[in-house]
């Protein structure tokens, strides 16, 4: 039996040891601020593996937080480390890069929830759970795959650096740390949750906000006033209008066919008012701009502040009372790498492999850390990972157990071909 | 000379003490749940007049709280007393109930004041504050118009019923209240800031909350969510056909000639979503539906009702999730008397012999506790008031003391025809 054939016989059966370990993991309930725990189970088994661990506090060195791609809100990252994990390879092959983050987002109304957010509750092929799907079973993914490697002996020529990073979720400073650092690779590969599609270009995104202001009135008398939230409703309209006209080209690239809208504008929040007999005079909207991977993240913040401006110069009401236009919170940088990159080829090679069927390839419809990671690092970058995209972030997440093992063996196949093995590898034959 | 050239010499000569008066009233804030020292110097001013005291905690009496008309979620009314001071009349002559309210709505942000809310700031003919034009000002005028007849001993036949009620600004339960232990006149009159208009008519009003549901996803493929903040504007559009369609016959009416919407529907809060990157799937907004004069408050309210089951029955989505409607919080019951009626006659009359011209009669664009006066307590009501309406509940709210005096002439003198005089007031002849 070839070496890939024993890798994938070793990840299916240990189907249960990866569950136990995704289980306990989201029971280690990893929000902002409280990652501690669930790094420090993927440490234990990093050590369990006998990869050299790099355990640190983001923080510590001030390099991070005045690099300008550096956006987070948070001033205390103590306690809760980034951990990179290496398995040294013999030299002389390529090197590859597992990212994986270990933050998840908060789980929202704990009514929502058949089963509470953070049991790990089991059903059939499914685990439930806050951070199943992002990313957790996707960082199991690629523990088993790590493992599967090691304990078959697969010598490997490239080193396979893994980061199981924090504050994913809030913009990236994470992973900037690691590049910070110094990390870098021939390769990255970030199992984020696509549905077990390939992603070589990944949307980025930035948040904005726009204040609107009215004029306030009793609303027995409202005519008196000028309504935020009627003037605010004319905003979305020309927003849509610039989402109609910022993807009308970029339906054509063939990464985005059949998407309805490949780079969208979102309006997330809107606040008005605080007295129903008032007419409101401050209107607040605040959204996500989804950046294309073929511009600037730069380009696109100009779009919408010509909009603004627009609406600023051309509306006699704005001339008086100018909306203005914040960005603010974090943003993610958009990625991208050729269709022809060997990493990608290698991937989709290996993902046939496995599946006897030809990957879908598209575009993501949201940033990873892969911008970081590319723009920053200089790293080419595909996402890739079992997580079901439409459940993370919602209510009764899950992530199918079958999924976790398949790119576990798509990306331990990967680094085979990738990184490359010894001679001595060729024991293992077919039997 | 005639009682009423003497009783408005009395009142223009005691400018400096109404001044006075009206500057601790607006001393004493008196916000919601706060009312007992501003009322104090009601009762202290009403005990120097020599009038009859009532004055008791609205909670006392269980048939307040359960009476169909009463609205309020405060609790606890104790140690904030309504006060009813009545002039006694020897028998005879009409009797006049002069209600006003002591409570003020919130300043709202202290830094949109240029001089501290609660300073009682004067400067010329001005007086600034909250509560100085919505009703501070008014309660003087009435006041004012007392103390000239009493000191001035002009005998009335028919009694005078002084009112300062708490509560009018969250629905009128201190109003009721007095209606509720009985009080009851042959006319009424509310020196609301009218301008010093007459509102021989009020419009109601009524909140409602409407819940919008959408269905929420990432914001990169918004297009598998549905905003509710998109589907709220196909709302708002509906409510404004609404606005149209309530308000077109209503245009016709003498008393709305000239006003752009009679009785609007007021937008006044529209919250929406948690995150900017996420597609929103809960749209609350918060109204003030309008209700004519010439209509019952139920009818207003099916009128929204048939709108909301329209879009729920019409709209595919709204099918799947249905708006809901809700009434919450405070109503004020639309009010009116016939254009002929004897009170408004007296007090027209009397704003001509003041002002030496017609005064303008329209329809007030607010409720009033005039709602509650007329529809519970069967009492003819007239709202003339000297606050200017605009400023109401603004910042930089002021009164100008040249019409609280005026008000006081014509409401003294309307007290004299309303109530009559007795014989020996003839005493008062010409000089």
């Amino acid at each position: 039996m070839d070496v890939k054939e024993r890798v994938k016989q070793y990840i299916q059966g240990h189907r249960r040891e990866a569950t136990a370990l995704l289980k306990s993991l989201i029971q280690q309930q990893s929000v902002r601020g409280n990652e501690g725990k669930a790094q420090a189970l993927v440490v234990e088994k990093c050590r369990q593996l006998g990869l050299e661990i790099d355990l640190w506090d983001i923080d510590e060195d001030h390099t991070l937080t005045t690099h300008p791609a550096f956006y987070s809100d948070r001033t205390d990252f103590g306690g809760n480390p980034n951990l990179v994990a290496i398995l040294k390879g013999s030299g002389g092959g390529k090197s590859l890069l597992l990212n994986g983050h270990i933050d998840v987002v908060p789980e929202g109304n704990e009514h929502d929830w058949h089963h509470h957010p953070f049991s790990g509750f089991e059903k059939g092929n499914r685990i439930y759970g806050r951070g199943s799907t992002d990313m957790k079973g996707g960082n199991v993914s690629l523990l088993l795959a790590l493992e599967a490697l090691i304990k078959l002996e697969v010598k490997l020529k490239g080193d396979v650096i893994f980061q199981s990073v924090i504050e994913e979720e809030s913009g990236g400073a994470g992973t900037l740390a690691t590049v910070l650092r110094g990390y870098h690779a021939d390769g990255a590969i970030i199992p984020e949750p696509t549905s077990m599609k390939l992603f070589p270009h990944q949307q980025g995104s930035i948040w904005f906000r726009l204040l609107i202001r009215g004029k306030s009135a009793h609303g027995g008398t409202r005519y008196e006033g000028v309504s935020s939230l009627e003037l605010a409703i004319l905003v979305v309209e020309k927003i849509k209008e610039l989402e109609i006209k910022r993807n009308e080209k970029l339906k054509q690239e063939p990464l985005y066919k059949g998407v309805p809208i490949p780079v969208p504008i979102n309006i997330g929040i809107c606040k008005t008012g605080n007295w129903p007999s008032s007419v409101p005079d401050l209107t607040i909207l605040e959204g996500r701009l989804g950046v294309s991977p073929y511009e600037e993240i730069e380009a696109a913040m100009e779009d919408m502040e010509l909009v603004i401006n627009d609406l600023n110069n051309m509306n006699e009401w704005f001339q008086l009372k100018p909306i203005e236009l914040e960005w603010f919170g974090a943003r993610w940088l958009p990625g991208r790498i050729e269709l022809e990159h060997p990493l990608l080829k290698t991937l989709q090679n290996n993902y046939f492999h496995v599946e006897q069927k030809q990957p879908i390839i598209e575009a993501s419809p949201w940033g990873t850390d892969g911008g970081i990671l590319s723009n920053i690092g200089n790293i080419p970058v595909v996402v890739f990972g079992p997580g079901i995209t439409e459940k993370a972030h919602d209510s009764n997440e899950y992530i199918e157990m079958n999924d976790v093992l398949k790119v576990a063996e798509v990306i331990a196949c990967t680094i085979i071909d990738w990184c490359e093995t010894q001679k001595e590898d060729f024991q293992y034959r077919k039997e």
